[in-house]
C-alpha cells in the first residue's frame, strides 16, 4: 500500500526488458547516433501527428523542463507559471539556472491550473520592450496538474491563444502528460500542438520508466541551440541507448497509454471507494492519478497502522488534515482495496 | 573490432543483471534513500580507507566534472587544467555555467598531462586577493589523461602540494580513473586523498556500467552545497537506484578493476603486436585503455576496408596520419588478434 | 513643473563642485584607494554609530542592490520582496543574473510595504535544507517604499527579527532612504543595523547626486567577496573619485538629510493644497517624496496645458485616473504653488 | 612625475566644465532620453562616417567590453583573445558572467597583439557544430594593446577576416583607441567597421573623462539586445547625462584626439630621451602612451628617491628589472625633462 509517488515505482517489464536488450546489441555509435533514438524520434512523429518535430532525450524531468524553457526565454525575460508548479516549488531554482536568470511570476488559479483570465490581465501589462521590466517570454503548464487536475484541449487553447497574443511561447511540463491524456480522452496533437503547444516536457520516469523524460519541439526552428543546451548542462549522455531504448519501448504497443490509464483508473477506484465515507472530503478533482483528500483522524490513524503510505499535504482550514495519494503503473487493484477495506473499518 | 571509443561499447551483464533486478524489488523511496545508494557509500568508505567520504551518483562525465569543480571554485576563480582536458575541450563551456564564470587556465605538459614546474610557475603570480585578477581556486587533472597516459601517485601528489601552498583545491576527472588505476597498481586511497586529492569524479560509463558516474569528496565539509548544487543542475534521480544499482554492481566483487585490467591488457596485446611492424609510431605512452598511433597508409587503408572502426588524431608531422584506438571491458582478443593480423598483411 | 521624477533633477551645487575639485586635485590612486573613498567609508561609520561597517560606492541603485543580495543569498537561495519592488518589477532580472539565479518571492503588503505576518507565513513553510526547494535566503524591503511609505524602525524589526529566526538576511533597497529617514525622525543606526538591517544600499542619486550609490555592510565579514564581485559586475570605478567625491559631499554638513527634508516638504506641501480640493484622493500615505494620487479630469488636462510633468499611474477603481508626482531636492515653493493654482482654478 | 596610470589622471576642463553645466541644465529626461545622449550618438555617427552606427554609454572599461562581446557571443561561445588580454587577466572573469560562461582562448603574439596566423590555426580546428566544443564566435583585440603596440588597419583588417571566414565577429577593447588612432593616422573609419570590425568599446576614462566609455555597434542589427544586457547588469543611468555630457564634450572639436595625440608625444618624449642612456631597453615598441622599458639598478633608485612614480612590469629574463610608465593628457614636458635629468644624472 505504497501511495507516497509514482517515482517510488519499479518499472515495467517491458521497459526493463528493452534496456537489457539494448546494452547486450555490441557497438553503436554514442550520444544519440544510435538506432533507438532515431526509432523513438519518428515514433513520436507519427503519434503526434507531426512530421517535422523533434524530440531529445534527457534524464530527468528538471532537465526537461528547464532545457526546454530555456530554449525560448532571453535571460531578461519572465516566465508565467501557477505558485504551485513544480519549476517554481520543486527545481531549485534550475529554470533561473538555465535561463541565466528569468524570473517567474505566480500566476494563480485553481486546482493548481493557471487561471486564464489572471494570466491575460499578468500579460496586459505595458512592459513590452521597456528595458527596465522583465520581459514576457513564456507560460508554463503542468500536464496534469501539480493537484491531479487536467486541462482541456480547450483550456490549453485559450491559454495559448492569450500567450501568442504577446508572444509568448506555450511550454507544458507534461511530467504526467500521458495520465492527462488518458484522462481527456483526445489524440497526443490536440492536446499539444494542435492547441498552441510549442514545446513538451514529456515524461516517461512516473509512468513506468527506469528514468527517461523526452523534450519535444513542434517547430523544429526553436530547437537549434537545444542540443548546445543540453551539452552544457551536462544533459547529453554518451551511451544514450540507455534513455532511448526505455523511450522505445515506452512508445511501443500504447506501454505509455496503458500505464497511464491503469494508474488512473486505479486512482478513481481509491476515490469511488473513499468519497461515500463520512468525513472524507477530494481538494481537488481526480482527473489523473494523484488524489489530494482529508482524511478523518481515526482513519489515517488506522490506515498509518496497517502501514499504508502516503504524504501529508497542505489543508487551508485548521483542524483538518489532507493528504496525497499516488498510484503508479503497477498499483494492484487488491491494493486498493485494502486500503479501501481499512478505511471503511475504522468509521 | 570497434576501437571508436569505449563509450560506444555494451553493458557488462552483472550491472546489466543488477538494474533489472533494482527496478522489481518493489517501491522504494525516491531522491536517494533507497538501499543501494547507501551501500554504494558505504562500499567508496572501505575501497578508498576513508570512513568519512561522501559520495553522490550523477549520470554523466561532464555532469560529474563541473558539479565537482563547481563546488570547490568561485565565480572569480580560476582553474588549471591541460589544454586538451575533457573540461576544456569536450564539455560545451559546462565548467564555466556551472561555477557561474570561473577561467580555464591551460597548463601544458606532455601526453595530456600538466607539467608541475608550467604549473608552479602560473600559480606564483601575483594575483591572490586582488580584485581584478581571477582567483586561483582548483587544479583539475584528468586520470588517465586524454593522451591515455597515467600520473604516478608522486606526480599527483606534486600538482596537489603546488595546489595547496597556494590554497587551491585538487579534483581529479576520474572518468579512467579505473584503468589508470589499474595500470599504477597501487591502492584507491593512494591514487587519490592520500597523494591530495580533494575531489574525484569517478566514472563507470566508459568502463562497462550503462550510464553511471559518482562525485567523491574526501573531506565531507566541502560537499555541503553539492546536493543543492545537483538538484539545481537537474541531474538530481528521482528514481535514483538506476544510478546506484548500477555503481553497487560496479564496485562490488572488484568488478570495475576486473573491467579495467581486461580493458589495458587488450590495449597491451594491440600495442605488442603492432610496435614491431615497419611505420607504426606512437604519440604517447600506452598506460590505459587508449592507442594514439601513427599508421602506415597501407595498413590503414587494409584496416578500414576489413572494417575496423577507430577515429582519426591530429598528428603534429605533416604527411604523416596518427589515430586514436580505444579498448574496452569487453574488447575480445580475437578481435585484436584480426586487427594485427590484417595489419601484418598489409605490410 | 516637472514632477516626473527625482531622478529627473539637476544635481545638487555642493555635489559638482566637490566632482569638479576631485577632479582638479592632481593624480590620485585608482579603485578606491584615493582620499574621498576613505573618507565617506569614515563618515558613514559615524553617522551610524557603527566602526566596523563597510561601504562600497557604485554608480548605480540596480548595482548597488543586486550586488548587496547577491552577498547574502546562494543560486539556490530565495528572496522575498514587496510584488512593487524595484528589484522585482524594474531592474530586468538583474538580481536573478546576480546572484546566479536566486527566485523573486512576491509578499504583499499595503503601500508597498511587506506585512509581516504575510511574511512569517510564508518563511513558516518546510522547506529549510529540503534540496527540492529555493532556499529562504534574504528579505528585501525597500526605504521609502515604491508607493511611497515609510517603514517605522520597529516595522523593520518586526520583518528582521521574523527573517532572522529562520537564518535569513535583510536587505535594505535605500534609492529613498534618506527620505524615509526624514520623515521617521530617528537615528540613521536606528532606521538600519539597531532593527537588524544587514546591508543597506543607500542611494545619492535621486537626492542630488549625478550619479552614486553607497553599499554598506554593517557586519564586515559578510562584505568579503563584495569587491570580487563588484569587479566582475564591471563595477568598479578606476577614477572612483568621480563616486567618492559625490558621496564626501553629499554626506557632509547633513546635505544628505537637507535635500530629502526639502523634497518631503515640497511634497507635504503639495499634499497639502491638494487634498481639500474636490475629487482628489491619495492612493498611499505620503511619508517621502512621492505622490500617488487621482485627478478629476478636467484638473488633469488644465495642468497639462499649463505644461505640468508627471507620470499616470494605476488605480484600482474604473473609471478613476490616478498620477504619481515626484518632488525633488531642487523642487521650488513656487512651483507647487503654480500647480496648486492651476489645480484649484480647474475645480 | 607620476606615471603609475592614465587612469589616475584628472579629467580635463572642458569635460568636467560639460557636466557641471549639464547638471545645471534643470529637468531632463532619464535612461538616455536626454539631448546630450542623442548628440553623442549622432556625433560618433559622423566621426565614423557611418550613418546606422548604434552607441551606448556606459561608466566602466570592463562593462563596454563585457557588455559588447555578450552581445555577439552565446554561453557555449569561445572568445579569442591575446593571454595578455584585459578581458582575461583583469576583469575577474566578468566576460564570462555577462555571456553565460563563454571560454576564453589565448592566442598569442608579438607586443600584445594577436598573431594572425595563430588565430587562423586554431579557428580551423573542427569544432563547428560539434555540440561538445565551445564554439568559435567572437576575437577580441585590444587596440592599442596592453603591451603599448597599435594594430594597423590591414593588421586588423588580416584578423577581421579570418574571424569572418568562419562566423565570428570581431570586437576591439579600445580603451586607448584614441591612442592608437592618433598613432596609426588613419581616419576612425579605416580603424574600425572599413577594416572589419564589429563592435568597439570606445574609452574616454584613461583619457581626460571622469568616468566614460561607449559601445558603438557598427550594423544596428546587432544591438538589439544590448540595452536589455545593459539594464540587467546594472550598467543603465538613470542620470544618463553624467556619462554623456562627458561624452559630448570628448567628442567635439577633436579633444579626444588632441588628448590622445599629447600622450603619445610625451611619451615619445620619454623613449627619446631614454633610449639612449647605456642599460635602457624596451620591451615593446612604444605606439602609444605606455612605456615598457629595463632600467638600470642605480637609475630606477635615483627615480624614486626624487619621487617618480611607476610599476614593476614582469620581465623574461633574469636579473632585469622591467617597468612600465605611462604618460596621460595632462602629462606636462616638465615633468619629463626632470625625470629625464634624474635619469642620466645617475648613469
Amino acid at each position: 500500500m505504497n501511495f507516497r509517488s509514482d517515482n517510488e515505482a519499479d518499472a515495467h517489464p517491458a521497459i526493463i526488458e528493452a534496456v537489457s536488450k539494448a546494452f547486450r546489441a555490441g557497438p553503436v555509435h554514442s550520444y544519440g547516433a544510435d538506432p533507438w533514438t532515431q526509432k523513438v524520434e519518428h515514433r513520436l512523429r507519427e503519434i503526434f501527428e507531426k512530421p517535422d518535430l523533434c524530440a531529445y532525450p534527457v534524464a530527468t524531468g528538471t532537465a526537461a523542463n528547464v532545457l526546454a524553457i530555456a530554449s525560448c526565454c532571453p535571460a531578461w525575460g519572465a516566465v508565467y507559471c501557477h505558485p504551485a508548479s513544480h519549476i517554481a516549488v520543486d527545481e531549485a531554482n534550475a529554470p533561473q539556472f538555465f535561463t541565466g536568470g528569468a524570473q517567474l511570476v505566480p500566476i494563480d488559479g485553481p486546482a493548481g491550473k493557471i487561471d486564464r483570465r489572471k494570466l491575460e490581465e499578468a500579460l496586459a501589462q505595458p512592459v513590452y520592450g521597456v528595458v527596465h521590466h522583465p520581459q514576457p517570454a513564456v507560460v508554463s503548464v503542468t500536464q496534469a496538474s501539480e493537484c491531479g487536475a487536467a486541462y482541456a484541449p480547450e483550456e490549453i487553447a485559450a491559454i495559448s491563444t492569450a500567450a501568442r497574443r504577446h508572444g509568448l511561447k506555450v511550454h507544458v511540463d507534461g511530467a504526467r502528460f500521458a495520465n492527462a491524456l488518458a484522462f481527456v480522452g483526445c489524440s497526443p496533437a490536440e492536446l499539444s500542438w494542435k492547441a498552441g503547444v510549442d514545446v513538451l516536457s514529456l515524461g516517461a520516469t512516473k509512468n513506468g520508466a527506469l528514468g527517461a523524460e523526452i523534450v519535444i519541439f513542434f517547430e523544429s526552428a526553436a530547437a537549434t541551440e537545444f542540443e548546445f543546451r543540453r551539452k552544457r548542462g551536462g544533459h547529453l549522455f554518451s551511451k544514450m541507448r540507455l534513455l532511448s531504448s526505455q523511450l522505445d519501448a515506452y512508445f511501443s504497443d500504447s506501454l505509455w497509454l496503458d500505464n497511464a490509464r491503469h494508474a488512473n483508473q486505479m486512482a478513481r477506484r481509491l476515490v469511488a471507494g473513499l468519497t461515500p465515507l463520512p468525513g472524507i472530503s477530494l481538494l481537488y478533482p481526480v482527473d489523473a492519478n494523484e488524489i489530494f483528500v482529508v482524511l478523518p483522524a481515526r482513519m489515517h490513524d488506522a490506515l498509518q497502522a496497517a502501514g499504508a503510505q502516503y504524504h501529508p499535504w497542505p489543508s487551508d482550514r485548521p483542524g483538518e488534515r489532507a493528504f496525497r495519494l499516488v498510484t503508479a503503473f503497477d498499483t494492484q487493484p487488491a491494493e486498493i482495496d485494502r486500503f479501501l477495506a481499512i478505511a471503511k473499518s475504522s468509521v
